[in-house]
């Protein structure tokens, strides 16, 4: 192993990245070394790479950034057992503190002291990555590893799906970016009866198509809640899945979801949002769920589960490939939105 | 039985209410006719005597309003026979459709062809009340009429307490009008390990801890998602059960929840309110319920559950009693907040 | 219409049944009547028409057979409202009095008071039959009459699929009679990871891997739990759906469960079982649900909905096809063992 | 510190224990080294004692066993962030591998490489006791350490009572056990309308009394399903919590639980029982949960929300106490029954 890698950096508190040399990380006496085989560009990165005022308020510089991966163990820690070197591997990226009431409750995903991996802590687009043992993952060798470093935003789908029942029920996914796009497969996977995407870029509109969705909606030129009536015999969804973060695509997929309806808020509105909640959430008898992170590791199980059986088929989502040092490029493609899952190829 | 009864009536779409004498209703093939012995005053009826923009929008009239009761049966439907004369009942107040997707899945409390009890239909403050026998519930005989009119809101207490788990967890009850003082009583009854209610009126305050709080928030003096904070060992409340309709209260509610908690809407806002969802929800992964009615019929068998057995006694919160002529008092002292349930006796 | 129909009758408490000239039947005030398009012969017929210890505690003599049907609405009684003549309708054989605790809290398939179609009342192998309106389930014209009449057998088996989670997780179905093929499509629909069939009739385990299964065993000649356990890396599957009700295989199941897993029971044992309940259920941490019926009309929703969105194709499922006469014949069939469905074509 | 202390041995796979003295136990680096303050006797410590089937299937020789303890840190090992000396904490016993599928997905309770406090690795009672830093329990000052040491099995009895909705239900206690005794507070607590224990011996019964039950069934005398029912208005309990794992009360519970009950079997039947399960369990709809161990850590929160708020007091099921010097006295008392809790003051 070479004493140095290139990693991809967040140097100065503003917009940019800078592809630098560094020395390889050591694993922890409980860490794990990673040679990183494939990564993946989240929304999360692109936030980074512009540095907005989410960025300003979360990030710790300089660090390398990036949280989806898949890889090879190098090398484990001492008192590592439960990984050996050559396994095929992910990992969760919130490394939580194991102790609080989070994290002894199942719900260590919004455990209070979080770490980050690629965000507070450095993270994988780089030739190594060290991660704690507890955060690993092992990998089917059957699934490449463009598809295995998905696991993590597919993580979020599943959490959002499967807040609630979802078997012959409707249900809409607003915003079809990436954790939009994998949310309708696995609705479609779990029985769901319909599947309804809407976003306002036809572009994904027709990937979301080719995930599964029965029926699009572009909610640029349809009016949301009266499309999501009129495909449900005017009930309105029974499943609403919100990726999309704007509030009136908010507001306008409460308006048209079936009382008694389940509600999953995973899109980050930026600003606040107004919301009627007599008429929307309780005349109505919504259920909402904030959701973020994954289950750890519920939701991994999930993902794994319907992943390795072929119940989904990630493929047709990963449109680009790039290589570390052309960085730029595809942080600019990310940027268009007109395109899938960007993966670097390491 | 005489041919006609004295009921509360409104008549114009404008504010107050009248006195009137009309003919004792008819019960249909498939319906009840009550003896009403107890009634009680709900926030509802407030807003029906006011005549605010709500009122409008959702009360026939001329109508009978009130809709919280118990009685005696005078007489059944032709086509009735799981009620009988003389039987000591309440009832449901949503009378629903029954063959619509909600009603058939669990879920008639939101049936969207709701009519309801003393809002679009005639109702109990009267000497005489018809009621869908589907709808009666019966009262057991060691329960006093002025407490078992009291189910319906109880039954909203209940519905919001029982949404999720509560053993063990703490709860904070925002505004402590009559269903948060039940829900106090509620929450406490069902093993909350804490309990604590937050209001602007002192008065209110003082009947919580009668109820069962053990700590009080006033929270026109005390920021309430600090004092959320410091009850709790700086990690917020598990359950938040929201019941003063209050935007204020609303966003203090939730910045004073713990991550991974349950939130209870049952207040009900007059407008509308602005949320900062990412931070409020989505990061802190809640679970927030919109609740409504009481669901038919779980909820009832839970109110009896507590009721009968004595694990709750509401005897404390009827602080006022008078006879329907003395309406306008009534009415007045409701609407001054220094009481708690008011009842009548007919 | 005319004024008489032929119908299947058990006549005589023994074995054996009877095809007969009947007066029409009339619709009471609440009924409906309707034209029978397809029936389907339930293991429960085979029952009747053996006449053996379970037929004789239960069935009322004499009576119209038959309790899986799909048709035509021909009248209404004069009180229904939510049906009309011409409507191509199924039912729910369970007929509720609707008022005593299980009815009131979503528990109705469980009503002590339980009238049931084709068993104390009479049936739907006829040209025509009767059920009250509120048991009545509209079919989507698209579902042909020969799939719409299985959607009471395909209840049974989404209600064992649907007790608890399915999403990514290995599911094996014992006993691949009807209702656990349908359970094979439905646990695969629903994300299930693996479905394992196993059986001791290799025409039937043919049948399962149509129907989806993933893995076959047979029972007869591989020993259950060691296989549950080789196909799940050693842990044993986590929902055992269990169909068979002999007694080893539900021991087997039960030691080839994973601890934590999940268990539905469906499959009626017509003798004691002996269990080690302290090894098989109490360490293991096991959930076990009986089931009967489909749950009232939860379970008839996600019915429809995987049915009438072609999540699932119970098309591969009827084998042979008969008309009422030939019920000799059809019975005889389904005595071998060696067919799918058998359906009467009206 | 002195080099050594006391110590309640089993040495030779037979029946006895022996008081030695052992070396002071080393804390490695995860570990926490506790000074034992009370600890008290189990059934499974009897088990041991009297050396059994079970006992000699399951217990590594020679040890220190017990593993019902409260006491305060002594020491913490290198790596141990979240205890500190001087803390006054309790420990689950179950020392749980935290990477299988169980442990991940919120099951570590029946985690399959378990390694048990006081049965396969050195116990409690003794002057000092190791266990790893993450199974440590803070416990409140206020709690004595008498009380606090009986968290364990009234994590049992919790879990048991939590493991599905109990507000309002009808609950039946077999077997008044001390974790039966400890049930039957913990459903009073959590509002269960009726609380009824049932066992053979007086002396118990009386306890089940003070501890909160509203009605008791002496089943030597009495025909438990018949009282069962005499006492829910013919329906049967809602919720059955089985703690006697005698093969006829088993039977004779789930015949007086109503349909659509819960059934929690956590009594250990020492042989087969042989059920009728087409009656028992599959016609009545139940849910039967096998229970074992306490969540991992919601019930230890559940647990504690409970005990420190008062809301169940133990205090009465303590009836004796000794010194570890006493052991034989003590074990002969536990043998006999006729006590409640026995505690060892260390």
């Amino acid at each position: 192993m070479s004493a140095t890698m290139m990693a991809l950096v967040k140097e100065n508190r503003s917009s940019g990245l800078s592809l630098k040399q560094l020395p390889i990380p050591q694993a922890g006496p409980n860490d794990v070394l990673i040679k990183v085989r494939s990564s993946s560009i989240c929304g999360t990165d692109l936030h980074i790479y512009k540095w907005d005022e989410w960025a300003e308020s979360a990030v710790v510089t300089p660090n390398v950034i990036g949280h989806e991966f898949a890889g090879i163990v190098e090398a484990v820690g001492s008192d590592v057992t439960s990984v050996r070197p050559g396994d095929y591997v992910s990992a969760e990226g919130h490394v939580v503190c194991g102790v609080c009431r989070a994290c002894r409750s199942g719900n260590a995903h919004v455990c209070p002291n979080t770490r980050s991996f690629g965000i507070t802590i450095p993270g994988c687009f780089a030739e190594y990555a060290v991660v704690p043992a507890t955060n690993i993952v092992r990998n089917d060798p059957r699934i490449p590893s463009e598809l295995a470093c998905l696991q993590d935003p597919l993580g979020n789908a599943v959490q959002s799906v499967m807040a609630g029942d979802i078997t012959g029920k409707s249900v809409a996914v607003i915003g079809a970016g990436p954790i939009g796009l994998m949310a309708c497969a696995v609705a479609k996977a779990c029985g769901a009866s319909s599947v309804i995407a809407a976003d306002i870029n036809d572009f994904r509109l027709r990937m979301a198509k080719t995930m599964g969705a029965d029926a699009l909606i572009n909610s640029a030129t349809e009016k949301l809640s009266e499309r999501l009536k009129a495909l449900t015999g005017g009930e309105g969804v029974e499943v609403l899945l919100e990726m999309s973060g704007h509030p009136d695509a908010i507001r306008e997929g409460l308006e048209g979801t079936a009382n008694a309806g389940r509600v999953a808020l995973l899109g980050i509105p930026t600003r606040g949002v107004e919301l009627d909640l007599s008429r929307s959430i309780i005349f109505k008898g919504l259920r909402v769920d904030g959701i973020t992170g994954r289950r750890m590791y519920t939701t991994w199980f999930q993902v794994k589960g319907l992943l390795e059986s072929g119940r989904i088929d990630l493929s047709p989502l990963v449109t680009h490939r790039f290589r570390l040092d052309q960085y730029e490029e595809a942080f600019e493609l990310v940027r268009s939105g007109n395109c899938g899952k960007v993966v670097f190829t390491h």
